[in-house]
């Protein structure tokens, strides 16, 4: 017998991969969730139906979603992930010496448990004492915080079910007033290819109130078509402008210091998309 | 009914396409030849059962193995294309002024056939005057070159059957003989997640004739992964120092000036895997 993973990535266009065992597959209040042991990139976290993550390539995503960020931050002290229940984003925060504490605002308690259980090398960093977690509605957690964050990175699901708020003018005023004066935001805004609009209207939406917003993308195999977007978003001075460099012994495995600044140098159908 | 064209891109993984209609499905002497009109990338070229490109997102790689070499060229009067058939890259080729000849040498007549039939906007530009078509093996065609070709394009399948020539060490020893003294070549080579052999395998035996040698990368939504790689390498001075910039009205959707230089600045898995 061969079990085989199939997501509809877009209208006629379909994802499959091979899969050894579920290993969970469940109802949760929020969403629908399995973690599927795959042949080509291991163990893989499935939300609503959509690759979130995979053992083999989750380092891409969770280490773009924050270094950039942070080594764009003098002094990241205070760091909130917004979503991100896999764990991921807040053990790349951690690998930051100057972050004292990293909230997690996770709605859906159910992702943490199963990404503890079944990808711990992802979740493992959520029991570092520096780390908080919040149980429920991330708009509604960063409405509680005034000027208390370094950094905020937005890790939420696509704009559909619970994270649709996530994608709204208003979240983003809630995140710039949870951010200190020199803060900095990091939202993932999907596929340049296959959702233009929702990247044209993120990278609108935190360009009307930050004064400084710019697109940077990373190669995910396993998200549709394969490049993702992220938009980062400053209070302060620009970003570009002031990075710093990695310690000796900080380690990655796809972003490097000159991938900093490159990762925001556009193909031109995407610079032209932000343009409009 | 619906018909879906499915293509195993590596073991456990099924990349599919809703298709509308299928144009060409041929077995030529030398493969198997498929144009299918899909939902969401128009027509695309399959041979042996593997994208070549789509009609939506082929300007990325035709105009990423073409420009690169061809803006830092300071004067790329003759170009030869090896492989693709479709005319893709020759179209791009022939976009700059300084190109008095650009000679495709293909293998398979019916690819270029095919290509003219059912993807004009790719294939239209193999009837300019410039262009001299020459169909047989692109290996013995080189060979009958000596310090003719400014630039060499190797636009090749997958190192299977007839291109698994255009990969050898012997092959890459004919362009360096093919190629005037400030020549450049460009070879693709594979994607850095799903063929990291290969792409090591080119870039090392390239390395070793060519004084410089630099692989690059572009996103392409129909490739395994997503991500590709392209290596070029210089008979003549460091590339990356002699860039040009394209003239008033010289158009293309993907690569820009910026991105000439950021597509050489590799995430950290892929510079090491370059390094060992």
């Amino acid at each position: 017998m061969e079990l085989w993973y199939t997501e509809e990535q877009t209208g006629g266009l379909r994802f499959s991969c091979q899969v050894k065992q579920a290993l969970a597959t469940v109802r949760t209040p929020y969403q629908h969730l399995a973690v599927l042991d795959t042949e080509t990139f291991g163990p893989m976290l499935v939300l609503d139906g959509m690759v979130m993550t995979t053992m083999a390539d989750e380092f891409i995503y969770h280490e773009m979603i924050a270094h950039p960020a942070l080594f764009t931050h003098p002094s990241p002290e205070r760091v909130a992930v917004i979503g991100g229940g896999d764990g991921g984003a807040i053990r790349e925060v951690l690998k930051h010496p100057q972050v004292k504490k990293a909230v997690l605002a996770e709605i859906d308690p159910e992702v943490i448990h199963y990404s503890r259980r079944f990808l711990p090398e992802i979740a493992g960093a959520l029991d570092d004492p520096r780390v908080e977690i919040h149980i429920g509605d991330g708009f509604a957690f960063l409405q509680s915080c005034k000027g208390e964050f370094d950094v905020v990175l937005v890790d939420s699901t696509e704009p559909v079910g619970a994270a649709a708020a996530l994608f709204s003018r208003e979240f983003y005023e809630t995140v710039f007033s949870a951010l200190k004066a020199d803060g900095l935001v990091v939202a993932q805004s999907e596929s340049p290819f296959f959702n233009k609009e929702i990247l044209a209207g993120v990278y609108r939406d935190l360009g009307a109130l930050f004064p400084w917003v710019g697109t940077y993308l990373a190669s995910i195999p396993t998200y549709p078509g394969g490049l993702w977007s992220f938009t980062l978003a400053a209070k302060g001075s620009p970003p570009l402008d002031r990075q710093r460099l990695p310690q000796a012994g900080f380690t990655t495995k796809y972003y490097t210091p000159e991938l900093h600044r490159s990762a925001f140098v556009l193909p031109g159908f995407v610079q032209e998309l932000l343009d409009q």
